[in-house]
Parts: C-alpha cells; sequence; structure tokens
C-alpha cells in the first residue's frame, strides 16, 4: 500500500517516541528530527509506510549512536512472553480447538506489547487471555478449516515475523500446525524498532520448530525488492506463506502470490482504506492467486 | 513557552488536516507537505507553537493559492454562534451571577467548534450551556471577583480576541462588564486557520461594545515582537489585558506584564508542562506583577 498523508504525522510521532527511548537528551533528538524532517520532505509516498520507515530508524540509529534502541524492550518483551508460555499453551491445549486458539494468540501476542505497558499486570493478561479466547470463538471457521488444511497437505511453509515477544506466541502456533512440512520463520536481518532479528527469534525457541531465516533488510514490514536472493527464493517456493502484523501486511497486500495475513488493525489508515475497524483481528487469505 | 518534540507531529496533523479543507488534490497537499517539512527541519524550537504555526499556515496559504482557507468556516461559525446568542444571554441575565456565567460562555465558545463538528446538535449546543453553567460556579469565585474588580476600576482594557464564532461570546462577556473603561478588542491583522480578523469581529457585532483592532500579525496567538506599534502601544497602555484561547496562553504565558488568560486546555503538552488536566477550563491571573 501507498503511504497516506495520515501517516505522516505518525511517522513523525513514532520517530519522536523511539529517540525517546534512546536518550533524554531533547537538543540532540531535534537535531535528529531534522533530519527526519529534510528526509520526509523527500519521500515517496509511493512507498508502503514501512518502507519509509526504515529510513527513519536508520537516521535514529545512525544519530543517537545506538544500533538497536529497542533491544532493551525486545529482550523484556520475550522473557515476560516467556513467562506467560505454559499457561498459554495448556490453554491452547485444553481447548476445544487447539490450532484456532493457537492462532488467536499468535495475533494477540501482536498486541500484548510487552515491553512498552507501564500498567502490565495480572489483569491485562487476563483480559488479553480471555480475548484471545473469545476471538478464536469469532472468527470465520470454514477460513480456519482451509488455513489448517493447506498447512497440513504443504511441504514448505514460509512464517513471516513481526515483533519480539509476539514470537514466542508465533511458536506456540506453529507447535498446533498439523502436517509435516517444512517450517521457515523469517526475520529482520538487522534491528528495526521491535521487529525480531535472529537473536530474539532464538530466544522465543522457535529454532526448535523452524528453520530461522532472515530476510536480507531493516524495513518493520517485508519490501520484496529489498529482501535478499535466499529470502526470495523461500518466498517464491513456499507452498504457504503466512504474514504476522501490519507491517507485513502493508508492505505485502498487493503480492502477486496468496499470502495468509494474520494481524491486528492498529491504525485508522488501515481501517478506514480497507473497511475494517480499529482494534479488529483479522484473518486474511489474500485475493492474489497462487 | 517553547515549541516541545510533542508539538511537532500535532503540527503536522495540523497541516494536512488544514491542506485537506482547501483541496481533495493529495498530489498537492503532497508537494505542499515537503516544503513544510523543508520547513520543520530548520525551525526554532525556541518559538512557541504559534509561531512555528504562522510559517506553516503561510506555506499553506501560499502553496494552495487560497489566502484564507477558514473563510466558510469562520463564517459559518459566527452564524451558529448569533443564532445561540440570543439563548446564551437569556441564560447569562437569569443567571445568579451573570458575570461568572458569561465569563464561562466565553471559554465555551472557544470550545464549541461551531464549524467543524459534523455532529452538531441540539443536544451537542444543550450538553455545552449545562457545562458552561455548572463551570461558572465551580470557578474559584475569589479570583472572579478580582477579575471584576480590576474590570471596574479600569479606565483601558484590552481583550485578545482567538476564534471566528467565539467572538460572539465575547461580545456576550464584555457585555457584562461592569465601570465604564474603553475596551480594546484585539484580532489577526491577516486570516491565520481560523482566527478572527476585523471581518470575524465586525460580522459578530465587536463593534458595538469594543473598539477593534488588529496586531499587525497573521500568527494564531500573539508574539509581541511581531505584533505592530500601534498594537504594542494599547498592550502596554492597557490597565488590563484579557487573553482567549491556548494560542495566546502559549505566546503570552511568560509576558513581563499580568495578563488574564481565559482558556480551555486543549492539548496534553500545555497539560502536562503546567500541571493541568485535558479538557480543563481556565481563568488564570498570571504570575508576573503590573
Amino acid at each position: 500500500m501507498r503511504t497516506s498523508l495520515d501517516c505522516l504525522p505518525c511517522i513523525v510521532r513514532q520517530a519522536v517516541d523511539s529517540a525517546r527511548m534512546v536518550t533524554k537528551d531533547e537538543k540532540q533528538i531535534l537535531k535528529m528530527m531534522q533530519l527526519v524532517f529534510q528526509n520526509l520532505a523527500e519521500a515517496d509516498l509511493a512507498m508502503p509506510p514501512p518502507e519509509i520507515g526504515q529510513e527513519i530508524y536508520a537516521i535514529i540509529r545512525r544519530e543517537l549512536k545506538n544500533s538497536d534502541p529497542f533491544l532493551k524492550l525486545k529482550k523484556m518483551s520475550t522473557e515476560r512472553a516467556l513467562a506467560l508460555a505454559p499457561e498459554v499453551k495448556e490453554k491452547i491445549i485444553s481447548s476445544d480447538y487447539p490450532f484456532a486458539t493457537a492462532l488467536a494468540f499468535a495475533i494477540a501476542g501482536n498486541i500484548l506489547d510487552f515491553g512498552v505497558r507501564s500498567d502490565w499486570n495480572e489483569a491485562v493478561i487476563s483480559g488479553s487471555f480471555h480475548k484471545a479466547a473469545q476471538k478464536a470463538k469469532m472468527f470465520d471457521t470454514g477460513k480456519i478449516e482451509t488455513l489448517y488444511s493447506e498447512i497440513k497437505n504443504a511441504k514448505k511453509i514460509l512464517y513471516l515475523g513481526d515483533n519480539a515477544g509476539e514470537t514466542v506466541f508465533d511458536r506456540l502456533f506453529i507447535e498446533q500446525f498439523p502436517g509435516s512440512a517444512e517450517i521457515f520463520y523469517a526475520v529482520k536481518s538487522s534491528p528495526v524498532i521491535n521487529d525480531a532479528t535472529f537473536t530474539e527469534a532464538v530466544e522465543a525457541g522457535l529454532h526448535n520448530v523452524a528453520k530461522i531465516i532472515t530476510n536480507g533488510a531493516d524495513i518493520p514490514g517485508t519490501v520484496l525488492r529489498k529482501c535478499s536472493p535466499d529470502f526470495l527464493s523461500h518466498y517464491q517456493s513456499a507452498d504457504i506463506v503466512i504474514s504476522k502484523g501490519q507491517g507485513n501486511f502493508e508492505t505485502l497486500n498487493e503480492a502477486e502470490r496468496k499470502i495468509w495475513f494474520l494481524f491486528q488493525v492498529k491504525c485508522e489508515v488501515i481501517a478506514q482504506h480497507y473497511g475494517y475497524s480499529l482494534g479488529d483481528w483479522l484473518l486474511l487469505e489474500s485475493l492474489a492467486s497462487e
């Protein structure tokens, strides 16, 4: 998707917030923001928002001299998610339809915002658990059946990861995959925001259920023309591609191959443009034919 | 006050929204936004937000070839406010303390957002009326008494206007002023956002209760070093200065003379910085001594 004019204030907001995670020096942040504005003055809005984000976050890393500003946050997210994993797994296994429950928790993992929330407590967690259990029941059963059956018959599955922490829930979901497909879990090659890289995927234990690969880029999404040949070969040859998170949706929603998108609608631009509501949990089978 | 880093996304958001009031041509808006970003890349955040806004809105007017993008909105705001005026005046006169009630309505006028709201209906209006009546009772009586007494004893009062439409409520407030001071009502010299200029002040009938003057600038606030010598002479010689709206507060809160500020807190930056809450209705006697 193109970047909307409405994404611009949001990109500026994210740049300020991200910089504040690294430093409290407002002068240093202002100097960095001047470069961000210079970049935005020349940005091509034909690019999807995550591709614009790639340049913005590169400026942040370079100017604040921090190659991975979200490292601590990512670590905390993974630790919190790992601490919840046994309980979540129990809920998945004891549910009527473990595959659907695990799928809902994989989306829930996208919004628990493990590291960010200051009000992280039992109530928030149990609220999210409850929501995931409810959502699992609300998803279109026919669509879940289709995905289940495709996974069962697949020889090769490519799973596109999103944030650190969420990765743990992806693992719990993959554990419920039927069949015996070879599974590839793709992460970003270099740090960008709180997206999982190889390190965070391993910390989440994904190497136990999939082969972890990197996509060759540092974009909070998947821009194919900026991905590595190796990744692209997996992308083309996989029987199924499962894409997690809004960033991957923003960059792959016009892809030529069929993709299963799992994400929560996190912004009004996406909601209005595609006719969803803010906060919707989506399991989408993209329109493109295989 | 200085412009906060948190004002930057808000300024970008306002620029996009303002441009959309003039044109639906997203390409034209994007071209304009590139200039906005170039400007922000060099902006001096030591300036208050309205002064940064001055340049941004000048870019919008120039690039979209529209010298007064908010003209229609301002006209509609004034018309709607005028239609409500008889009822408001009746409520003021029949209240226990007409001066305090009129003061509350003058602040209410700042937030009715006459032209913007699409859900403008009886319920919204009566809700605002009810709130103004409640607020009138909640204001610090001692402070209102002080202002009342100062107005009563003043020879010359300078009243700094804010938005079109709100101007009508300013008139109803001025009508309740005790004493016989000469009253000057200052507006912006040239159009900027929906701020009142001479035209909108006359449409609101302010010429019947005050002498309307212009401040020499096109800033959505009052930046003294950019105001005209004539305005400054009124500003210095007035016994009382009454300042309406957040924009005037942002630009005059560190002024060397005492100012009475009447406004509603419309953003989190102001709320957090000064210890108010978003939505607070304020009657502030500035700390600077006369």
